[in-house]
């Protein structure tokens, strides 16, 4: 079925200094001010108030062949649009921006509407030799928006905020065409209207779009139930300076390599995604979370590896550890009050689905669980834990407002590696960082062959702040490489990772890489410096 | 761990003009003949003894050159193993070897034992210009091996079957490395020494390979609960001209394009597997198959739709439509004898694992397909399945003796689609090949948003039987592309299927293809004419 639709509008723009919607931003609970205090001093760092802009570089002709392609209304040159589309959201990102630099802004923001604008943009950037930056919600924690610029003529940020459509339903083949702009809520309203649901709940669910998903490889806080996004993904459109590219003709198939799995991934590298049709599920009509506790970090995972193992995983799962625990991190707004009290790890298992299917699943895990030593915490534990599952990055701006640098970094092994790449991250973050630095641990996706390992780091800002974190993470990332994890799960390369995916792929795989970015973008107006090496 | 295990021998060598081992092939069973008889008149068709085989091209010198790369005893140029290296096992590659005509013999066949060799080969083949065909199993039936040879110094058959172990097992990841050479029997037999199985049994499964299985999407019968076999695939080892490529550091991730799936698929054209690490499970100790009537095929695919979606899959799970049903094809020994007598389309369910697994997984399927009308008819069908379940190829053979030309051919597409390809190709097919033809049809791969169809045809072979196929192949190509299928969903591309890989990739797919190849093969040494339009 043809349909289209487009959503209410939700969320509105993030603050171009902090996560998020700036209504929602709050200061630190006094628990959590109490514990900064104690583990690290209070130290006010307030950021820069309304940064300085470069001038934009584009040329007025320039500027005027971009309006001929996208309309007049949408180029914008202006300080607060190019501001809101400067960099992305990793904690140098944000800490360049606090202090007043602002130096990555794009020249112009331009939005154009449906794939044959897009086309036009990206042959004009050939024509004219131009950098274009695809931007969906601006979510990158890795540098994905920091295109290199010298040799271009400027820099264009190519905003999808008008590509918000519903394009196509399909409930036989329970399927979805959607457009890239669309933002997590907005493509969950607009399938809701429909009973329907994708289950793709990233922390950056309420800001990323659907083709920022599709070109980072996302997944989300319920993939053990719903998947990666790359997995609920059957077709793309993609437009190149090549041409269209339409790809999806089955759910799978055995027509050579499956080249849907060269463009999910690509971030804007090789093309823009200018739709993706998507797997789609009934909305739950039922649903549970509960917490349980494991005696050591070891445990829980052994546990999360059964459950794996076994196919019968919750839609949710996830296990803290012992330090991330006795934090509370799985609670952000109660962060530093007691977990509960009784050390160990926390468990969040949460059931999505018909009342039916949640029961026998729940009934099933708890028999496995029990039976390995879990300790059932009951429902609080579950429901606190989804109460604050997107306010995380909250918290973290105001840990920077007082002094304190929070950044997360993330990898996914096999299951026999992980508890070496475990130890080898914090070993190379602590000795990096020195003291007093803390660093947390959570698993949250798992699969039969293995699982990710997500990081939380706090430490002093001190001096540098920026420069001492890009030398921990450094040496984080070459710690886990060389314990044999990859160098991201789900936060994508961006620029910040290009170094580490050369040494994870090798010089034949980086030739790959380059061979089909010379194919599909000959001129490298797409994205340059972002993941190829 | 790494281990180095190697099976005992299983099957051995097929015949050059029939399926799979000479010691069970049969005549047609009396039922079989009569209906045959009935169908089509009968016509003794038997192949030409010991066809001639072209003089090999190789000089000496580079014969040598190849004997110091793998040894002197492991390069061959008799016609007995060139001829059983020639072409695959579709039915005009029979038909073309039954005739006498096996013109595509390779000039030798050399068998490297590991990677090193391989590279050496690969790099000898660009210093020398031959041209080399990745040799495992030899069961293509998509003109896989029928590589172009002008232009080249000669044909090579690159035959992997010294590379036959079990190369490393981690049963905390549930994870095993194996060599490309090893047959499927024989996998599962070094596997089995562990508790362990991999589930992937296509028809091929006697004799396909590891590599093979890689190499081409291969999509076995029980995947429904084991998955297709690139979605075992969790690590590669590849060699290319431009040297090592070793892919899978964690089960999923978002470092870039998943190039695991660039290579999954690409039919040696890219370079030689070398190693295949994939996801196993520990073996089944229980099973149940059985049998379900429903009254249409659109009915019984309605069943399965709703199995599929609502995760609840059996392990093996097929359908034939009526026609297939009426001649018992589920049942290769059988055929002509009714199939339970009362019309209507044969399902098979099949459930392997604990005994708790299948009890509870059955209980709940059987639940589903009662309610939506199915009659169940008990284990005797699904055991007369199981048994028959590689015996089709040999009927094959038995039929071809008898002047009746039969092939399959089969695609994917989406549930809202599938009724509409199903039409299109029967059409097709009988539009092309006139009466009196047969077209029989099953589901035997489901996913969520859609399914497979797998079609199988018997006519009379009268004159020129090569070239009516393949008129018949293009007609029904042709309609399951213009009604939104794929050419293929686990036979792979081969030859015979590059026209329409380059009409369903368009002209920017085929280009990426094209740049992939160019870079990891610039001489276009390996398998040159096979997937890369």
């Amino acid at each position: 079925m043809t349909v289209e639709e487009r959503p209410d509008p939700t969320v509105g723009e993030m603050h171009p200094q902090r996560w998020g919607d700036p209504a929602a931003a709050a200061p630190l609970s006094e628990a959590a001010r109490g514990l900064v205090e104690l583990a690290f001093g209070l130290e006010q760092r307030p950021p820069v108030a309304a940064p300085e802009l470069p001038p934009p570089a584009l040329g007025a002709d320039l500027l005027d062949g971009l309006r001929a392609l996208v309309g007049a209304d949408h180029v914008h040159t202006d300080d607060a649009t190019r501001r809101l589309r400067t960099r992305g959201k990793s904690t140098p990102d944000l800490l360049r921006a606090r202090s007043g630099d602002l130096a990555d802004a794009p020249d112009a923001v331009v939005r154009p509407d449906g794939p044959a604008q897009v086309a036009a943009v990206l042959a004009y950037a050939v024509e004219r030799h131009f950098a274009v930056v695809p931007f969906g919600g601006g979510t990158s924690v890795t540098g994905g928006l920091a295109a290199r610029r010298e040799g271009y003529a400027g820099l264009v940020s190519l905003d999808l905020v008008r590509m918000k459509r519903l394009l196509a339903l399909d409930e036989t083949s329970m399927t979805a065409t959607l457009e890239p702009g669309l933002r997590g809520p907005e493509a969950e309203q607009l399938l809701a209207r429909h009973g329907l649901t994708l289950g793709h709940y990233p922390q950056s669910f309420e800001h990323a779009t659907i083709g920022g998903f599709a070109a980072t490889r996302s997944s989300g806080q319920a993939s053990a139930g719903y998947g990666r996004f790359d997995a609920m993904v059957v077709g793309l459109t993609v437009a190149t300076p090549r041409g269209p590219l339409v790809l999806g003709s089955a759910p799978a198939g055995a027509a050579g390599p499956d080249l849907r799995q060269l463009l999910l991934g690509s971030e804007g590298t090789l093309g823009v995604i200018t739709s993706v049709t998507v797997r789609v599920r009934r909305a739950p009509t039922a649903s549970a979370y509960e917490g349980w506790r494991w005696r050591s970090f070891a445990d829980g995972v052994a546990a999360m590896r059964t459950l794996a193992q076994a196919g019968l995983l919750p839609t949710v799962l996830r296990l803290g550890d012992e330090t991330e625990t006795a934090i509370n991190l799985a609670e952000p707004g109660a962060i530093g009050a007691a977990a509960g009290g009784a050390g160990g790890c926390l468990m969040v298992t949460g059931y999505e689905g018909e009342p039916a299917t949640v029961r026998a699943r729940r009934v099933a895990v708890t028999a496995v669980l029990e039976g390995l030593g879990g300790t059932p915490l009951g429902e609080e534990p579950g429901r606190s834990w989804r109460a604050g599952r997107f306010a995380a990055p909250y918290l973290r701006d105001a840990m920077l407002d007082v002094g304190v640098l929070v950044e997360t970094l993330e990898t996914a092994t096999f299951w026999s590696r992980a508890p070496a790449v475990y130890d080898a991250v914090r070993s190379a973050l602590t000795a990096s960082l020195g003291e007093p630095t803390m660093v947390l641990c959570h698993v949250s996706h798992v699969y039969e062959t293995g699982c990710s390992l997500y990081f939380t780091v706090a430490t002093r800002q001190g001096e540098r702040p920026v420069e001492r974190w890009l030398a921990a993470k450094a040496a984080a990332s070459d710690a886990l490489l060389a314990a044999g994890a990859t160098i991201t799960h789900h936060h994508a390369v961006g620029t910040d990772h290009v170094p580490w995916l050369a040494r994870e792929l090798g010089p034949v795989g980086v030739g790959i890489l380059r061979a089909v970015k010379a194919e599909l973008d000959p001129t490298g107006i797409l994205n340059p410096g972002v993941l190829v090496p």
